[in-house]
């Protein structure tokens, strides 16, 4: 999984009928550089199971394992997110969400 | 899934027979960055599952989950479109459609 | 999928059974960019499907979806050319072969 | 796989409820270059397998055969630490544990 | 598939199960460019299903293909070495073998 921080959300009416009613969400993947979480590498849409919202620091989940939640389930996602990040811990001291 | 603008065609006559049928579009990877989208990455071949055209701003899904869909299923196929993009919404602010 | 284009051929007498038989192309992948078709990325070893030869511009499919063909399906085979490419057309102008 | 260090640890209260119980690490992966180990390439997070800590160089699974252990079990994981890193050897020498 | 060269061993006594008897090679991913193979990317941690040993050039497969082999199979492998190269011969010229 990796890190990152919802930016915003994705609006499209025409789309596969499996994406009916699933919240899709464009987040930045942040990584751990310098103890602090720095954003890096390519904007994504995933579909949120988490019920998190923008600003939130998550995790995500890529591949085939992004359809084994209940909500993405044999559906063509590759990206979900699979939980709210409260602290990422670094040598015994707390990153600064950003 | 990652966003893409729909570039052109693909015309290959000689090719495996699950692809008879098939659109294929010549699509560029964009991301968000700064505010606005903008190409970053490598072209890709997408098979086309929902009726877009060139000029497009559409999601696309790779990998195993690309198989997840009617038109896809069981095929040596890495990347299907699965949505045009109405808006992107960043900060409460659409971003620009490129 | 990605383009590519076929570089040269790979010679392997040791290998796992299920590669007897198998052809094995060396194929730099391509990408549109400023109208024109540029090499981009590594060198890969695909398995060819279709019959293709060097100096070919093809299409290739990575990952298990690259299992989905007969002459590749329960092997440990993860990038497979499934396309022999006659024109790729950006803004109606076809690019040109390289 | 990839050799990584444990970096920190990742708290989340709100996640897919498959997650529970599973320990939650920061890594960073790790590669060799001029005879010595030194760290490339983005943060990930991993779940832990074989009872790691913070500092111990380990070796991580991706994607689907994330999936492959007892721990994650179609879980939606895609990154799973599954060994502790006593040494790598290059060229009958020992490459310093970072 | 990729090329790789064979740069060492990798020992690891506190492993998850299923990697006991495994041999765990570390290769160094090469490309072809300017008629040559040179090394490109991260090194990584492979399985070996051909007894290969440090020096030979070889070919890896990576995702889940890489459990497509006896000695792989169910575990939570993503990266097998399945084959020895002998030589690589681009536009009629085999390359130097690095």
């Amino acid at each position: 999984m990796y890190l990152a921080k919802v930016m915003g959300t994705i609006v499209a009416s025409q789309k596969y009928p499996k994406f009916q009613g699933m919240k899709l969400l464009l987040i930045q993947p942040y990584v751990s550089a310098d103890k602090a979480l720095v954003p890096q590498g390519s904007s994504i849409v995933a579909v949120d199971c988490v019920t998190c919202g923008v600003g939130d620091l998550v995790m995500f989940t890529q591949g085939s394992s992004a359809r084994m939640t209940e909500c993405t389930k044999d559906s063509p996602v590759d990206a979900v997110i699979i939980g709210i990040v409260d602290s990422v811990e670094v040598n015994g001291k707390a990153l600064k969400n950003p």
